[in-house]
């Protein structure tokens, strides 16, 4: 790597190009500006920019394509694995103003906006149009580049997909400044390579996600979830492959146990609807009618008492709804803040293997003697396991995660499991992801980055870049 | 291109691999394996062999990388651009005898088969489990590993999306011969970039398709379908985004006039339910209930009523459903029957565009003075346009057809949409890709076919190679 030294002249160009407001230099960046959500991967930029136009981005690219400084880019930062931390220093392209609502077609079903809008915009956005955008991950701060770039999947993705699947056209900074259309407001495509699928998880590092259009879907109007409690965690999630083999695909369908479930309730000083049971399966589902969604439920109930459950509770109220499922969604929170410092690890596993993966991951409790805790989406196989540092001290803890780590990424493997379901490699997953990628695909990888990126100025380290 | 010339001892290895009776020699080549369903683009192999497994492929492959002989894949010749035509002689790899079944996973709801499966034996062996696989191509004798290539569309698009959203997993050679495994069967995925994602598409120019996993959904229980005589082509077209938009999204949504119904009639020499109209939607529905489906139904027909539609005939018995669905069945060869030659478009444009990209077409029949005729996809905006040779001599035929086609793929750009929807670029359509591609785009195209496929032996002059 023979980078550039960024240099005051390289700071007068930015400040002559976006204004003095929004650009910062290394002195004067925040700490926030040097790491993501979990903070294990941290390094300090030479110059923080915030850019508000797709000419902005490409401008930047050309400057730093010809002068060799390293570029990353970010989002609003809500990444777990380090993607939007700039290891080599250089300039961080923070596209959290470009927030902007470019066009939502209604006939054509689709939204254009601009990449630093956030999740929890977008749905509101369209959902006022009785339009849906799918894709619902649980970091609802997170922008839309930010989960075009990792791919991002969110609980909805048994019934409706990841974010992939949503994708229809970006605008793409290229390193060199060259800006490119991919893709369109079209449903089907087969006009040579999907480099828009390429783009779609590379997390920064081929292109700049400088614009998207989404496809939408006509918003269910009727929605119903269900809490099934169950005697063990082995019985609720051997459930799950019949429910969705039933006639009606549930959107949703997460997997909860008893201590989650507490850490959330002190958490948020709100009690649960039920923390009685060992495990639960929460189920949603939504479609067109209430017909429909009575058969999807009525369906599921007899799968689940058929099965172990020792209950189910329906929740179509606005009310309870909003208990559930805002417990749910601050699981993480309520897990990071129940310990000093932690690291997650985001498996997917083939739907069927789930239950053995989980109950592995409690072995290893006692196994490595650290505090482990899970939840995650038992309907499409993404598991969330979180490894506690609680009172170790820091070299203890390093060892150990790593330990773990090697222990739940080997067994994943075994699964016919990949390292990321949906929080991507940045730099903190990369050895893992190395170790299940054969020489001859990384290979691939490596080639496809040098076809894109030659000098390897954007986002270095991260994926299997160097 | 500095190609070996294919030997006599080429022949022997081959045979020696394969056993005599699988190796064709140049002169021993039938007709049929010169060219694809339109016969457009011609050439004659030096061998054509018929593989049987993964290790034999990589063999062949091994083989043809460490002597630099080019290697064309062929599944069952059903393509329409010259996809599957070996320009530059050498190896024919057939994959028609790959025709297993490996894998029903109930559980995970995905099936593993070989790529000489047909899609219409796909659809017969999981639905006998209540299993469903949603991609539907009109051309049912196509192989499922060439739907992979060119990620094949079909009419269930609008709601089910196309082939590569249920590509879970894919078994490739690369054109050294090594063998890699991309994806799994896992819903979610962000590890690295989606290798599995450029393949789908890549219509056999950057990895043989040896094994796929695809994923299956439950098979919905009730269908209905609605053929809806509209005046005139516009007002059928207009209806579509309103259709669609509405709570309950059509399974497939397809576009049809008097002439081309008229032909299927001919040819089938059986009676279509009503042909007294201009134009035709054709809309399905399927849902896991009745009362799903009766909504839907009830909110389509009103809305087509409401947009100047003559009449609704619902057909909910299997016969008159095979009446209607075996003449769209029909469609191209009808038209084919009814002249001497024809090749055809296959843009998508953005669904609000259908109306008037078909009848632009229209008028290039007088400008140009040829037959045009047209049917598709109206729900994904997928068209397939044919012009039609009839009495016109050899040369200016192709003078015809190649300033009808400049003004189509102008048309389609203008409008915003793609020059393939579903039949991919093949070798007829590459110049139209070329206009349609920024240099920029291009260029990493062609490093990506570059870091597969560095000697260039693999399906050489498609799609944007050389």
């Amino acid at each position: 790597m023979s980078y550039k030294k960024f240099d005051a002249a390289d700071l007068d160009f930015l400040k002559g190009l976006l204004g003095a407001d929004r650009v910062a230099a290394r002195d004067e960046v925040g700490e926030d500006y040097c790491h993501d959500e979990l903070g294990g991967t941290f390094a300090r930029p030479d110059a923080h920019v915030r850019v508000k136009t797709v000419d902005e981005i490409s401008a930047v690219m050309k400057y730093a394509h010809a002068h060799c400084i390293p570029v990353t880019v970010r989002g609003s930062g809500t990444g777990l694995v380090g993607g939007a931390v700039p290891l080599e220093g250089g300039i961080l392209l923070d596209t959290s103003l470009m927030t902007e609502f470019i066009e939502l077609d209604e006939r054509n079903m689709t939204l254009t906006l601009e990449p630093g809008v956030l999740l929890m915009e977008v749905a509101k956005h369209v959902e006022e149009k009785g339009l849906f955008y799918p894709p619902d991950p649980g970091e609802k701060t997170a922008t839309i580049g930010g989960n075009i770039s990792t791919n991002a999947g969110g609980m909805r993705a048994v019934k409706y997909g990841v974010t992939r699947d949503y994708v229809r056209a970006l605008t793409v900074v290229l390193p060199d400044g060259e800006v490119v259309e991919l893709g369109g407001k079209i449903v089907k495509n087969s006009s040579g390579y999907s480099l828009k699928d390429l783009i779609v998880g590379s997390e920064g590092t081929l292109g700049v996600v400088a614009r998207a259009t989404l496809r939408l879907l006509p918003l269910p109007k009727f929605k119903i979830s269900l809490l099934v409690p169950f005697p063990d965690l082995s019985a609720a999630i051997r459930t799950v492959p019949e429910v969705i083999r039933s006639a009606s695909v549930p959107t949703a369908v997460e997997f909860m146990e008893r201590e989650v479930i507490l850490a959330a309730e002190k958490f948020q000083a709100r009690k649960f609807p039920d923390s009685s049971a060992d495990a639960y399966l929460l189920l949603t589902f939504d479609g067109a009618s209430q017909q429909e969604i009575d058969l999807a439920y009525d369906t599921a109930a007899k799968t689940c008492l058929a099965n172990g459950a020792l209950d189910v509770f329906m929740s179509d109220t606005q009310e309870r709804n909003e208990s559930i499922w805002s417990a749910r969604g601050a699981f993480l929170e309520a897990i990071k803040a129940s310990t000093t410092d932690m690291d997650e690890c985001d498996v997917v596993v083939p739907r069927t293997e789930v239950a053995e993966f989980v109950l592995f991951s409690k072995e290893l409790q006692k196994r490595h003697g650290v505090r482990i805790r899970s939840f995650g989406h038992a309907g499409d196989g993404n598991l969330h396991i979180y490894v506690l540092k609680d009172d170790l001290g820091d070299d203890e803890w390093k060892s150990k995660l790593s330990a773990v780590f090697e222990d739940l990424y080997g067994k994943a493997r075994e699964l016919g499991g990949q390292v990321s379901g949906e929080h991507g490699i940045g730099f903190a997953k990369k050895p893992y992801l190395a170790e299940s990628l054969s020489p001859a695909v990384r290979a691939l990888m490596r080639g496809i980055k040098g076809v894109f990126d030659p000098k390897n100025i954007l986002n270095p380290h991260k994926i299997v870049g160097e």
